[in-house]
């Protein structure tokens, strides 16, 4: 990568957080670039044993912070429980791949697409958009062919990276894959599915609700605020110990057991992690499985990916379901192809196409609100993202800029694993959504 | 299983129990028999979540304890942060298999195989053994056909088991390579490759003494005695925070640093897994690389293998070279195929045929002492028991009844993984070893 790359890149995140935040504040604090903080620079964890001030441990104020975390996204097992979402034991079906030569062509010629940022009046290149957003790992596929794969960072092409809140996408697909099978009602109430659940808020909400985010549930999830509902749901799902004279919720089913209510059951889309692991709860209690045994069983099994993934526990061994799982790069593109696909992949029919379908036609667009403007004027359905544009593109999405992003039009599907500094998607779709799009284009004219 | 072999595998335990014990009052408490303690049977972690008195949760004193631990055996990464050994992406290379119909019939002939336990005059059948012994998986390869496969309690051939103390002969397989390849000088004192080892009783030995555990270091290893060093050790190297207060050493290398000597160097064997701990640094400070990577760079890649092993880490990371690895039965299965081939697989030569002739021939068996009457007059060496018997056997062992064990002369390899109630072998191999000398001699004569 040149200089001049790393200072655009620089100057781009810099751009970024400053229009994001509404202050020049945070300019002037910007972190390391991607090439300085890139973990192999960093020198984290090398040696036998590491330097101390190279040594990455507990806790998660530790490993999670940046630039740690750009190491720790491709090590969360080395720091957590986890259990495995497993590949079976067949062998990988391969990826197609385009001929080595029009590869090496396209990689030229995708690392030079221009687009505009938003908000901004300066192009940028598409490889200068790799390192504005801090990317360990970029695959695009183009009708069904691998057309662009690099990595960087912590990843490499055998290794696993947190996918973050992209997990709530793989929870989404199994509870609609059952909705179409016909094994759960989204029309039934949380109460009737799980009676336990008591006086939640949650109780009575439908399993749509749920599985759209437009429940009424007190939660807030505002990563910088250290006071946020989200630290203590993550002190009930930590897997360690409980400090002395802990008496809050143990787990996270114990958790979703005590939620107050805000605002009324299906007026609009809030996005709020604890209703995606109130849907593992009912897709486990309906189908009498883990969310790791049914990822397995309906999608990486079949699916012929290349590595087991895997998914962090809470003290209970409750996979989360809102945020847990680790997995390859390309096993994320062989999921992005069999959304694209409608349901099938390899010539093998894994659910029914209605599946895909309408996680791509959308939610209620009414109630999405402004919340995300950098996204736009999409929806939220079955836990995926969707964007409503021209291209009728829709997406799984996590903090720090992972996503899969299935373009139906261009027949494009691209995953992006990354660790940006900061956890809000807001700062990193401003030099994303539009490098997309123009990739799509620049793949339609092929 | 009848009821009568229940009963037949109770009375064979409590037997077991007895003898080793010396004394009766074990009988009258013995625990539950592998068929009423199987965790299927008794409902471990069923449910959505399991009944309170059926959930299995940290600390270890509970998930490690009899009857749980025979579900906590195939879910170790459930409770603890793991390293992956990769299997890489590639296809498995699949085990070959003798014809279906000699299969069944091999599997009736092999549990019909009857054989006289140690200190027993009443004959055992195999299958007898199976559950005398908690077996959670057995798998016998002969002349590189699989011809007999089991599974029981928490495994399943997709699964996983932990394989306790036969991670110490990963570890010693690996250095024993790097020695045979003369990366690895085993007459250079510990010192020399780790000067930081300080005034560690380790400073001193040689690196072959601490492969075959001749060094003369303080260490005990009695797991029914709480005040053991193990368990010193363990909370050194566990990966949850340190208790408030706590002042001694973090991690397994740490521990390393303060150990005080105990006898001479060279003396004698004494089975010590701090000799393990000792290796993984040494093998880990030369090759430049953690024992997870170099145990799946050498071995778990290029043996084809289905499943990608883990092993757990202590709170900086450092996998536990004495007894982390978990992984599956036929993966273990390849690993005894390799050493029994001398270093071959599936056409590939792996490693120097030395390296198992080496282990095969044993270390130096007047320094072995009396101290396993069950294993009888052996040797051990780069981390691996030699029974030195007719059929020159050799076998990788771990506490509750973990397994490989090559048999050259009759060209059998065995794998059994259990979770047998008690930690030691000495209550396991008098209806194990016997047993495998059976099934040898029966398949000698296909």
């Amino acid at each position: 990568m040149s200089s001049s790359i790393t200072r655009r890149a620089a100057s781009a995140l810099a751009l970024a957080v400053t229009l994001a935040s509404g202050s020049t504040a945070l300019a002037q604090t910007a972190p390391l670039s991607a090439e300085d903080s890139d973990p192999n620079v960093m020198g984290w964890m090398q040696g036998f044993p590491p330097p101390p001030d190279r040594m990455i441990t507990q806790p998660d104020s530790v490993y999670f912070s940046f630039p740690r975390l750009r190491w720790s996204f491709c090590h969360l097992r080395e720091f957590l429980p986890t259990e495995e979402i497993s590949r079976g034991l067949g062998a990988p079906i391969p990826l197609d791949y385009v001929a080595p030569a029009e590869f090496a062509d396209l990689r030229q010629q995708i690392d030079a697409v221009t687009f505009t940022p938003q908000n901004s009046d300066e192009a940028m290149t598409w490889e200068e958009s790799l390192f504005a957003n801090y990317t360990d790992g970029m695959l695009i596929l183009h009708r069904g062919q691998v057309v662009y794969e690099r990595y960087f960072g912590c990843l490499e092409e055998d290794g696993k990276h947190a996918i973050m809140s992209m997990t709530k996408s793989f929870t989404g697909l199994l509870a609609e894959i059952m909705v179409v099978e016909g094994t759960l009602d989204d029309t039934a109430l949380v109460r009737d599915v799980i009676p336990e659940i008591g006086d939640s808020a949650f109780a009575t909400a439908t399993v749509r609700q749920v599985m759209d985010m437009t429940t009424g549930v007190k939660y807030s999830e505002d990563y910088s605020d250290p006071n946020a509902d989200i630290w203590l749901y993550s002190r009930a799902a930590s897997p360690l110990p409980k400090p002395e004279g802990y008496d809050g919720p143990d787990g996270y089913w114990e958790y979703l057991q005590q939620v107050a209510p805000e605002g009324t059951h299906g007026d609009t889309f809030h996005y709020k992690t604890i209703n995606s692991d109130m849907l593992g709860w009912i897709i486990s209690r309906v189908s009498g499985k883990a969310v790791t045994e049914l990822a397995s069983d309906r999608l990486w099994r079949p699916m012929g990916v290349e590595q087991a993934a895997y998914q962090t526990v809470d003290g209970k061994g409750v996979p989360f379901a809102g945020g847990g799982i680790t997995a390859g790069l390309r096993d994320l593109g062989r999921l992005g192809q069999l959304m694209l696909n409608e349901g099938e992949l390899n010539g093998t029919r894994l659910f029914p196409a209605e599946v895909a379908r309408n996680i791509a036609a959308g939610g209620d667009r009414s109630k999405f609100g402004d919340g995300f403007p950098t996204f736009g004027a999409g929806s939220y359905t079955s836990q995926w993202w969707v964007t409503h544009n021209d291209h009728g593109a829709y997406a799984a999405r996590g903090v720090h800029g992972q996503t899969i992003y299935v373009d139906p039009t261009a027949e494009m599907v691209l995953v992006r694993l990354a660790s940006y500094p900061r956890a809000q998607n807001g700062f990193i779709d401003p030099t994303s959504l539009p490098a997309y799009q123009a990739v799509a284009e620049f793949l339609m004219a092929r």
